[in-house]
This record gives C-alpha cells, sequence and structure tokens, in this order.
C-alpha cells in the first residue's frame, strides 16, 4: 500500500530561480492564506502543538519550487502577515529581517522528495511520544478514521543520520534523512521529539495530525485494556478502503465553524 | 434481561407508504426538532460525538414508517432546518437534494427490527474503542448509572457481514447484520469503528450514549487498578432494579441547562 | 486515629420536635444558604459531582435536629431558593409538596451517627470508583493535602445491608447501615455507586471530596509506574500532623473567587 | 552535567543588612512585578499549582540579599500589589503585618545555596507526584523539551532532615536541606508532597515546572505502553545540547498572549 506514489521524484529547484524571483513580488492567494492561518488556529485548539510546531503549504504560485510557512512564532499567534514564502531549500523569501523556524528544513526537504505532498505538519503532540519511545511500540489504526496509518508508521532515528544532537531537524541534510525515513508514508515518528504528517492538501494534513494524536490515546487504552493481549487492528485492506470518503472536509468544516465562533 | 419486548417485529414499512406520502408535507413537531437539536449539541459538548456521529428519533407523526435525523452535517452545527425525514428503508422524504448520512442505515435498520427503540445514536465514543478491538474486554457496568450495560454488551464485527469494507454501514444489508447483532440489548460495540445506542426516548439514548462513555473510562481504570485481578460489576438483579429512577430526565434538566446558558 | 470524636451519640432527634416546628417558620441563615449554594456550584465545577450528588450541612437554627439540603435539582442548578429544611429523619420540613433526593437519609443517618460532623457530601466522583470496585484496592493518603484518609477509608458494601438492591440509600435503614460503615472515618467509599465525605464545616467536606477524587488520580498513576512494586504513602503520623493548617480556608477563598468571577 | 555553576557559595546575607533595610523602602521593579503577577497567572492557568504553590525571584534591587514572592495567597488571585520582599532568611520586610507563606524556606535556602539561581517554584503538580512516591521511579527526559531533567532528578525525603511532620518545609533547616538534596539540578521532586524548580530567570523556571509536568504525562505512558520494556530517553549529551535554544522565550510569548487575551 503506498499513501504517495511510487516513484519520487526530486523537484528541480534550482532551475525555476527565475519563476521564485518572480513570484516573490507578488502575494500568496487569500484563500492559502486564510487556510494556513486557520489550520494554524485548529492545530493549536486540538493541543496538536503549543508554543512549538508549524505547517506548511505549497505555495499556488509555484508549487514546484515555492511553500509557505508562519516565521518564527508559536501557531496559536499566527496571523496573514505573519506568512512566508520559502524556496525548496528553505530560504526565506519574504521576512529575510526576521528569524525563521530552525526546523524548515522537515518541510523542504520532504517537498522535493514527494511531489504528492501538497502540506507538512511538524508537531510535538504529546499522546504521539510513547509509539517514538517505547520499544518495539508501533502505532496502528484503530478506527477507520485512521486508515492513513495503515501502510505503516516510521520512527526516525535522529542519532542515525546525526550522532549527538540537540534533537532539532535543522539542517538540509538532517532534514533529507527525515524525508527519506518518511518514505512514501503519510506519518513518521520522531524519537524524543515529536512526528510529522504529510497529505495532499492543508486541510488532509491537519486532519491526520489531529486523527494521529487521537488513535494514539486509544491505542494506548487498548492495549492497557488488553493487559498484554492481542488488540485487532483495521487489516491493510481496510485501512485502504477506508481512505477515502468524506471525512476531511466534514472535520474542515466544523473546526473552522469552532473556531470562527469561537466554540 | 431483556431491555426490549421479547419478540422484535418488522414494521410493515411498505404497506404505509401512504402515511409517509401524507405526512412529509406536514412539519415535524417542534419538540421533537427543539429535542434532537439539543441532542446534537449535547452529544458533541460530551465529545460522545465529534465531526462523525448522529442521532435519530422515530417521527411522531408517523412513528412506524418514519424518523427524523440531520443531514449530512457535523453534529455540533445542526439546526432545526437540518432535520431530514426518512422512511425506514433510509430514503429522505426531504432535504433531497442534499448530501445525507451514509451511514443512516443503522438507524432504519433498528427502528424495523426493534418496535420498542425510539431513538438510536450511532458514535466513535472514544473510550469505547478500547472495547471493541482488545480480544477478550467486555464492557460491564461500573455503578448504578450504567445499569443499561448489564444485559450485555454486543461487538459487531463488520468482516462477518461484509468482509473487508471501509468499516461504514454504508447498505441496508449491513444495517441489518448490526441490529441483528445488537439484538434485545441497549448498546452495541462497532469493532474499528465506534458504538451504537438505542432507547425509548431521546433523552435516554443520550443519556445510555454518555454514560457508556464514562463507565468505559472508569472500567478501563478499575482494571488498571486491579492489575489483572478481580473487579465487582453490578450483578444482573442490580442492573435491572437500577434501570427505573429519574437518572433520565435529571441529567436532560442539567445539559439543557448547560446547553442553553452556555455553562 | 479518629477524626471523629471517640464515642458517637445519637441525637434526641424525636425529643425536640417542638424546636424543629418552631424555626421551620424561620429562615436559614444568609451565610449557610450562600456557603451551601457555593458549595454545590464548586462541586459540580470540579467534576465531583454531575447531574447527581448533594451537599448538606446542619442548619445552624438548630444545629442538633435539623439539616440543610437542596431540594430534587442536580447541583449545578441550585439556588438559595431551593435549599429545604430536613429533621434528622430526613423528612422535609419546607418545600413539601416538591420531590426530595431519596438519598437523603445518607445525611440525615451520618447526622444521628456522628455528632462532630457538620457537613456532608455524597458523589459519583469517577475516579474513586475503581477503589470501590477492584478488588484489594485501597484508596491512601499520596500527599499531605490528603492527610484526612490516612485513617484508612472503609468500603460500604450494601448487599450486606439490603441484598441487591437499585444501589440507592432510600431508607433510613440503608443510611445507618452507611453511618455505620463509615464509622470514625472522614470518608466512605460505595461500591458500584460512589463515594460519601464528612467534615466539620461545609468548607472542610468539600475540600475533602474535591482532594479525595484527586488523590484517586494520583494514586492510580503511582500503582501504575510503580507497576506492581511499592508505593510510599503517607504515615499515619505524617496524615495526622498534616490535618492542620490552612488548606481548606486557602482552597475555599480560590474556589469562591473562580465561581464568582467565572474563572 | 551540570544545571548550576560548580561552586554553590553561600551569599553572606547578615553582611548587608543595611543595603536591604534601605531597598525596603523602594519598590520592586514594574518588570518584575508585571513577570512575577503573569508567572502565577501561568502556572495557574496549567494546573502547575492550584490553590497552593508560589514562585519566587531574586529581587532586583538587591539580588543577593532580597527575594520577591507574593504574601499567603492562591496563585492565581495574586495582584502585583501582593508581592512581598523577603530577606534570604525568608523575612519579610514588607507586608509584614499579613500571613505568609509557611514554606518560604524553601526559596530562601535554595538562593543561598545556589547562587545561580534567580528563581524558584514550589508546586503540587498532580503528575509528578507518582515519580516521587512510587519505588524506583525515575523522571527522565522524553524529548528535547526537558533535557533540564537529563542531569537527573533527585527526591526529598523530609524525613531524613525532620522525622515525621506534616511534610511541609517550615524552617529554614528543612529548607537546607531540600537545598542540599536538590544540588546542582534543575528539578527537586519531594516525596509525598511536590517538586521544586529552579532557573536563572521567571521564564525559564516556570517553562521547567510546565515542561516537568508535561514529561511526567508522557513518560507515565511510555512505561505503560512499553509494558515493562525500555523507554528510550535522550542521552546525557542529547539532553545538555538541548538546553539551549529559543525554548523559553518563544513559549513565555505565547502564554502571554494567552493569558493576556484570556485565550
Amino acid at each position: 500500500m503506498t499513501v504517495a506514489a511510487k516513484t519520487p521524484v526530486k523537484t528541480p529547484a534550482k532551475a525555476q530561480v527565475k519563476t521564485s524571483a518572480k513570484t516573490a513580488s507578488s502575494k500568496p492567494s487569500k484563500t492559502q492564506l486564510d487556510d494556513l492561518v486557520l489550520a494554524n488556529k485548529i492545530l493549536f485548539h486540538f493541543n496538536v502543538v503549543d508554543a512549538f510546531g508549524h505547517i506548511s503549504v505549497r505555495d499556488d504560485r509555484d508549487p514546484q519550487n515555492q511553500y509557505l510557512m508562519a516565521r518564527h512564532l508559536p501557531p496559536g499567534m499566527v496571523t496573514a502577515k505573519d506568512i512566508v514564502t520559502f524556496d525548496m531549500d528553505s530560504n526565506p523569501l519574504t521576512h529575510t529581517d526576521m528569524p525563521q523556524m530552525s526546523e524548515r528544513f522537515i518541510h523542504g526537504e520532504i517537498f522535493k522528495m514527494r511531489p504528492d505532498v501538497i502540506s507538512v505538519v511538524h508537531c510535538h503532540a504529546r499522546p504521539l511520544i510513547p509509539f517514538g519511545t517505547a520499544k518495539g511500540a508501533k502505532l496502528r489504526p484503530m478506527t477507520h478514521m485512521c486508515g492513513f496509518l495503515g501502510c505503516g508508521v516510521p520512527i526516525y532515528e535522529i542519532r542515525d543520520a546525526g550522532g549527538m544532537t540537540d534533537m532539532l531537524v535543522r539542517t538540509a541534510l538532517l532534514g533529507k534523512a527525515l524525508a527519506e525515513t518518511l518514505g512514501d508514508k503519510a506519518v513518521v515518528l520522531m524519537r524524543g521529539h515529536g512526528a510529522t504528517m504529510v497529505g495532499k492538501s492543508i486541510q488532509e494534513t491537519v486532519f491526520r495530525a489531529v486523527y494521529s494524536m487521537d488513535n494514539a490515546v486509544v491505542q494506548m487504552q487498548a492495549h492497557a485494556l488488553a493487559a498484554g493481549g492481542e488488540v485487532e487492528f483495521l487489516s491493510l485492506e481496510e485501512s485502504e478502503k477506508s481512505l477515502g470518503g468524506r471525512n476531511v472536509p466534514r472535520s474542515w468544516s466544523l473546526w473552522k465553524h469552532q473556531m470562527t465562533a469561537g466554540r
């Protein structure tokens, strides 16, 4: 089962510098800005992120060479004017006089490796931490909301690529190693750190972030209840079949409603 | 112990098409609309439902042949104008130009099989998921609030009726299989999916949904505390005796107060 | 260690009927009404009670023969005009045309048996349920906030006094059995039902209710973390020594502030 | 690894009484007052403290001889006018007619022993209690947010210094024993009581308090998921390397935003 296309192709970022230069003078689309700001609010509301974590999206103006992501700010404080345009080497093309997220390479390197990915979330969602640190634990789909976990959830060990670090994906090299560990999957756990999710839209990636966390909580309870016994997960076929449907737009419509109405 | 009548009788839905046609031109009673909208809000407030899940009630105008349920919308966003009239085959008689819940067959097929049931809730309440997936786990009544669990809580394995699916009860056939698994009980767990509760009123069904979830949380804690040792549940007789009383109206009065006052 | 006086004395309720009759025509003190209403709000805010549970206090006008408690209402909805005066046999002296709590005998019978007790809380606080149902579990003081648990926490098995029931303390007989199980302690757990706490003031009893629940949560975590190994509780001497101090008024001042300010 | 300077030096508090006397007539800086009040609100908001717990800071006007801390009040109720100036023997130099925190010696004695420490939090944060009471449990860094735990987290057993007490650090002697147990570390757990955190600023100490609690929750889950198996913590080198960075100011900016906007 592959969530992504079979053969990831590295986007020829260098070859399109001209386009980048051009679009940097225009503004991102209002839709993308609004959705990205809303996504930041939703991720904060559901404790997927706290002061840390970020979400990016390929820039509609030049999706192969640029992505959008907030400058160095807690997600809960992000507004449209804080959205920076980055090239795929994660250099800021706007807001160049302001501090940027040190882990932006997570986004750029995944976009390079995964042409099918439109949006990336990086977070420290608490319930996912145990699955990256307890030896032998595996995050697996408990319900049809989490079919995207059915293809497997790899764990990124930063020591393999970087030895003893401060755990942060601070370089293109470390970002590339993370993208390679992610492979064609939807979610990669990061040992002693957090997780990264990808999807075909801001909405899908936010959905996967929220429901990965949700799945982790329920799975921990199921293992405890089973007391060492078996837990029945979705089969691979069930996972694949449950990937479609109206789950993402329905969730997004509710979350948008909640964020707007203050719930 | 039976929660339902001994002999479920299939309602002759076809035979009453005329009545259906007639009543579809009138409006559902204001009481039913108000209660159903409030029920949606309560279920959302207590995290019984999130963007998913639904509640139905037999239509007072023609309870044998029609039921009411919201159109395809997150429960937290439902208003009176979103309430659709369905026939017992789960065809919409109103709002026919709008998308409907794909799992409405849960409701129609249970109403057909269980003349004693007036209202049905379907949800993905998180704490119930482990009881449907951890092998050998059984949801049992921890306190007198949950006597309705005392008669047993069957688990619906969709693979038995549908093989490998997307887990959704998308057809009358799957809905009928669920109704059969439910039998004369109050709650049926759905492996890798959620749960469905029934009751003699909107109020009772909402109560059972909230307290099933509540019971699950406490029961998981009790098993963990017992560390493999015994947990003392309500006996069958205690369960039966605690079914009456003023629990349902008292809870409903509080919840109505909370939803109105914003708590 | 005794929380109560050594020799419980049955209050001669019958002998003072005249006084009762007299005071029923006056009004409870504003202080007691205000504190009791506030206590209801606090217990609801901290999920000690939901739609169920109640708190009583000996009536200042005739503390040996009367107590005050809300009529049959969810605690979160109680106002001063809902406070009923009861005699010690739990007959209402006011609001006689309205439904009363069926478990009011918990309060009357404890007041009869425990002259040192001024206020009683009955609740279904969730984290306490496992300690009354998991065989061998014992609620014990994790910190100095819960020294009142150090003298022991008995468990009331209603089957001993009433056989198979609906679990409710609906009669003076069952209330008396509960009071006897409580003995001179501060808290009694009720199997398959909830718990009852007593104290020398409304404030102290509310404090004990909130912190019993709190202790239960932490103790369950400690046992899980110890994984079958030992947990170090407060010693009897530490429990006794930590009973005094300013804990109760400090908590009450905060809670009053929160309830008033809406937090 | 040392969080503090290698050789703690006892501040010669007595020798500077004149300075103390002088500064007591001026007012603390507005910055320190504002930050300290905000810190109280943040600690309350995140349930690090409830009605109990306190935070102090060395007084900018005379950091070697004085510290600032609220008078005897629940943290959630503290305003600028409640901030008391103390000497290092924990005598109040202002608000002398009002009750003071009985455990203020925690702060004074740590300031004496640790010249590198600018701010101290004492709390009863619930998730930390199990780590101080379950035999053999050790709080260790789950992620790079908690590198400050990597140097070790000692446990203070008050029985060693005070025998059977009411668990409170009511004297300079007990405070000194706590400071000695803390040593050069960032956090000390207190058996049957709570924890104390130190840092180089109000912001850092609040950060450590919030994330110690957070780490405890995740670590308990990881041990449960590992079911007795191994959990991979940050290595000592990873802990040390992750100590720097922008974590503290970023968190503080969010928390300040939340407290101001009411979130």
